[in-house]
Parts: C-alpha cells; sequence; structure tokens
C-alpha cells in the first residue's frame, strides 16, 4: 500500500468525526463535588402516587416534565451524570414545571436545587441547550414511549431531555439522600433493566456528537 | 372546575409541541410507488463478507456509511420508509461512501438509485437535513454501538443517519428485489429483534419532533 494512501485513510476517519456536531466535555476531576441538607422525597405507594397524578391532571392538564443530559470524560469516554435517589432508582437531574414556567426556566430551577447550593444560589449560570428527544406517558402507569402513541389525544405527561453544557470547572452541590454517578456510556447504552428507558436511551440521543475531550 | 382552567390546559398541551422543532409529514397517499429493474445484491458467505471488509478496510481505511431517515403519515402516525431486501431484512435507504465524496452526496446518489429512476434521473433533489445519530462498529462482526467504545482507536466502520424531508408529492422507484415498506413508529420503536438497532432506535431519535401533519 503506498504512503499517500495510508495517510488519506487516517485523515478519512478525523474528517467524519469533524463533519460532526462536536461537543466540549470536560474531565471529572474538573469539577468538585459537595454535599448539603436532605431533601425531601415523595414516599407513597403506586396506588396513591396515580391518585395523586389524576387529581394533577385534573387541576392542571397534562404533567411536563425536563430532565438535564450532562456528560463528563473519565479514562476517554463520556461518562452521563446520573442521580441515585435512596440507593435505588436513577434519574435524570430535572423535574415538573409549575404552571407557566417554560422548560428553560424549570431546568434551571431544578438544575439549581439538586445540583447547585440552591434555587437562588451563587455559581455560573446553567447552560441549557438543545432539546435531545421527548417521552410520553398515554396514562398514568408507567409506560414511557418516544412518541404519543396512535390514537391518544390525551397523553397524561411528556418529558423533555435538555442538554446541559457544563464549563470547564463547576460546583456541585447534591442533597445528601441523592447520589451523582459518573455512569459510562457504554454501561448505561441498551441497559433497561437497570437504568429505565429514559437514561438507557441517551447514549444513542448523544450519537450524533463527536465528543471533544479537553484536557485541563 | 372553572373554564378558566379547562382551557388552560388544553392550552399547554398544544404550547408544548409547539415549543419543539416542527416537522411536516404528508400522507402516504401523496406519493406514487413503481418499480425498475433488479439492482445485484451481494450474496455471500459472513465468512466472505468479513474477508472482503478486511482487505476494503486495509486499501481505504474505515467504512463511512450513510443512511436515510424519511417520515410519511398514515393513520395519523408517522411511518418510517424502510426497504426489505429479498422479502427477508429491513434496511434504511443508503450506502458506502466512495472514496472522497462527502456524506451528502453519497447518501443523494444512494436516494437515486434505490428510491428513484436512477442516479442520473429527473425529479426533485433529495433534501438531505441534519445528522440525527451515528452507528460504530468497533470489528469485522455485526455489533454496532452508537458511541466509539473505550479503547478502540481504529473503529471499522461508521454509519450516520440523516433526516431526508420529503415535498408535498414525488415518485419513488424501486428495484424489484427491493420492498419500500411505511412501518409505523410504534411498530418499528424498541423492536431489535425485527428490525435490528439502527432502526428499531430511530423513533427515539425522532422523539425531539413535534410532527405537523400536512393534509393534502
Amino acid at each position: 500500500m503506498d504512503d499517500q494512501f495510508m495517510s488519506e485513510n487516517v485523515g478519512s476517519h478525523h474528517n467524519r468525526r469533524s463533519e460532526s456536531e462536536v461537543l466540549d466535555i470536560y474531565p471529572l476531576s474538573c469539577y468538585y463535588f459537595g454535599s448539603k441538607e436532605t431533601t425531601p422525597v415523595k414516599n407513597e405507594t403506586l396506588y396513591d402516587r396515580v391518585l395523586r397524578m389524576k387529581a394533577n391532571y385534573d387541576a392542571h392538564g397534562m404533567r411536563n416534565c425536563v430532565a438535564a443530559v450532562i456528560v463528563v470524560e473519565l479514562f476517554k469516554h463520556p461518562h452521563l451524570l446520573v442521580l441515585q435517589v435512596n440507593n435505588s432508582i436513577f434519574k435524570l437531574p430535572g423535574g415538573r414545571l409549575r404552571p407557566g414556567e417554560s422548560d428553560i426556566d424549570c431546568l434551571k430551577r431544578k438544575l439549581s436545587s439538586k445540583l447547585s447550593v440552591g434555587e437562588n444560589g451563587r455559581g455560573p449560570e446553567w447552560q441549557v441547550g438543545e432539546c435531545l428527544g421527548m417521552w410520553w406517558k398515554p396514562d398514568f402507569e408507567t409506560l414511557l414511549y418516544p412518541y404519543l402513541p396512535p390514537n391518544i389525544t390525551r397523553p397524561k405527561e411528556c418529558t423533555k431531555l435538555f442538554l446541559v453544557k457544563l464549563p470547564p470547572s463547576r460546583r456541585f452541590i447534591v442533597p445528601k439522600n441523592f447520589k451523582l454517578l459518573a455512569v459510562p456510556l457504554c454501561e448505561i447504552h441498551d441497559n433497561h433493566k437497570a437504568y429505565g428507558p429514559i437514561i438507557s436511551g441517551v447514549p444513542q440521543l448523544l450519537s450524533k456528537f463527536s465528543f471533544n475531550i479537553v484536557e485541563s
């Protein structure tokens, strides 16, 4: 094989990546992690939860939620930041919109309360980027779909995932009853059983990006 | 419940959808489907295929592929256009880049040869939009990942999925040994077994869009 061909080969792999949208990510070690007071978490039976959801739906209509996709680097591989609640289920940072609140405002409020000193705390603003995907619940039970299922005209819940870009450094302050974990994309992908449909689908939603690891 | 509340409820669902990126889709009945001469399809053993892939990798480097995500409406639900080859496997329309060819040029060439009268045929241009996702093969076998797996520095294949927007009408002319099917997103989602990882993940990649069904 001649040399010119080889250099073209190498080049084509790099060009391929640079043609894609680039997402800068920073090493996990760039960030400081601390803790704060426990945040109350609803501890209810599935039955009570469904009753609450129904009452809320009657009063306020569809439940609108937002969640953050935040990526850091560890061992040269992208890792997703995931909250573990009471040492059991995993969730993306986020929550439910207040009446009249916008997606972006709600996500910033939730990120401040769950990952920072507080709603009115100092620290850099959260940089909320594009919507990566949406998940729909046609009823009050737990099944989620990445589309509005056929013949469903009154969906009960919609969760929007937003990319949140991190600055080169920041402090994460997490309530004591939550654990903030950095989980490798290769561990999450297609792992419904451990992480549920929303988190296990995130690597696919991120697949359009070329990750650029910024060394500190 | 008072009336003002009800109208806000209805409004909030609509606002939710209109805040998202909107994708216009047209009924399947807007399009004409015809057939043309059979296109040769490689009929080889897995062993022969791996040998061919290795030889190609040595000569040209990583195999770069592109594929089209094309959506139409049927029964008020989005359907994905999928090619069925020889009455067996399902594929998205697309194929492999020629040396030096760009993603977009390759996809237009493949769409013309597989879904239109020919590479130099008449008919409207294909409107290739944004990249929705990428799938990587670390080796010559069949496993695909929506990320470059850790410690893989010389991936063997990368397939990029592009959104292709259809005009309000067009003619699809498909080789006789292919079948072009419109499959509902609800049938495809998470159905690895029938459609493989790339197609079964498409509903999630499309989930950020609100579909606007344009009645003809």
